[in-house]
């Protein structure tokens, strides 16, 4: 599936797009189960919850559960994340995060690039964030919140320290934007949160200012999200690599399947 | 202004009835300059920020600021709530609250009537609230959620201690929901929030099940709530009474201007 001149465009110029129920129910049913699956396999790539027993994220669930492995070349999801960079790409980092009822992440206004270009020397913003709804996102279970074309001012620098606190530990510090930076944003460019179904698709910049609201909702909300990166653009560390499950080492570039993830998987199993 | 027999049946049906856009700019405009000189008298009525020097909130501006006296008595909100109740009411409760960017309440899911019970020995619930946008509301900046139809259900009691920790101070223990309790609400009866431009105005039930979203946006967002009782329907103190900017005293029936608030007031003043 190849993205529209007009999606194309509207990407450019909001720094995201909504590809409203991409996938089928059935299809997101095999990824729902697969995460499942994969909170129950002991590692370090499963977050647990404080002080509790709930797995609330895993990473590069696609390097152990064969349904992600082919989403990430499903050419519904790589062939637009193709189409939106210039090179060859692979998945620099996958995520799944079960934002937890009455709760979950801070609305740290940020921009991703700055946190990889600080934890990882990532040269250049190109990379295309893939956020894939496991549920249904709606303005109260915590949806990513949107500047729409902040992405196209470049990384907001000033007032930030030139020097990171710690060349391991990220600080929040190190890439929340101030107030008065936001309040100037937020004037000139709006805020807008994409929701859908469960099987809709978020693809957004790594240079766009986001946050997320807290899941105000009694029940959890599962996202998946992936982030292709280019094959030319790679990290690199000067001191100690960040592990391999939170940035994946496998940089060959992904082409992508024939038919969809479930087909292709259903003739690997035939 | 009366409200329609459509309009009745929905505020019985779900338990609020949003009137979109009921006061003009130049009304809002005028109760924000009276709400800033309200923040600007010193007294009890203020809510400062802890730490900071920020008004958060103040009660009964009502009582002092001639603008807010009358919208009490402005028909198009007072006669709504008149027919929304059986016996004479006056006002038992107001506060205007400016939550602040990247802040706000908590989402702590409650029943007013529940608080005033417990607070106020008060007998039944017969009230109304009405939520005035001072600006606008938007999923952004912290509006209120309901579920609606759930102040049917009448007041949730199941697991609830039955006394209260303090007769004086109210925990938030003695009035929040279980999240059992509210997953079942939610499945039950969803959740909607209200939103609009400033001068509108929501109208909701003291039983309506609701909760309050932080303000994701980096502008504080005004919002005043009154609550309108019935007269025979007083609150009691055993031991000390709460405050009267808190719970006001004076219950003698009002009566609607004959025009708005803003006309009432010019003519006062001629």
């Amino acid at each position: 599936m190849r993205l529209t001149q007009e999606q194309l465009e509207q990407y450019r110029d909001n720094g995201f797009l909504l590809l409203d129920s991409l996938l089928d129910e059935n299809e997101v049913d095999r990824l729902r189960t697969a995460f499942q699956r994969d909170c129950n396999t002991p590692g370090p790539h499963r977050i647990i919850e404080d002080g509790g027993e709930e797995v609330r994220a895993v990473y590069s669930s696609h390097q152990r559960q064969a349904e992600y492995a082919r989403l990430m070349r499903d050419p519904r999801i790589l062939v637009p994340a193709q189409q939106l960079l210039t090179d060859d790409v692979y998945v620099y980092q996958f995520k799944i995060n079960a934002k937890p009822a009455f709760g979950g992440d801070k609305w740290a206004w940020h921009q991703d690039f700055l946190a990889w270009q600080i934890s990882d020397n990532l040269p250049a913003p190109v990379q295309v964030n893939v956020g894939v709804f496991l549920d249904d996102v709606t303005e109260f279970n915590g949806p990513v919140i949107f500047l729409p074309g902040s992405h196209r001012d470049g990384l907001v620098h000033e007032g930030r320290k030139e020097e990171r606190k710690s060349s391991q530990h990220l600080d929040p510090d190190d890439i929340s934007l101030s107030p008065e930076q936001l309040a100037d944003l937020v004037d000139r460019h709006g805020m807008v949160s994409p929701k859908g179904p469960a099987g809709s698709v978020v693809l957004f910049s790594s240079e766009i200012v986001h946050g997320s609201a807290p899941n105000m909702s009694p029940f959890a909300r599962r996202l998946l999200i992936a982030t292709y990166n280019e094959v030319s653009n790679l990290p690199s560390w000067p001191g100690e690599a960040r592990p391999d499950y939170v940035v994946c080492r496998d940089s060959a570039p992904l082409a992508p399947l024939d038919g969809t993830f479930l087909d292709d998987l259903e003739e690997a199993t035939v």
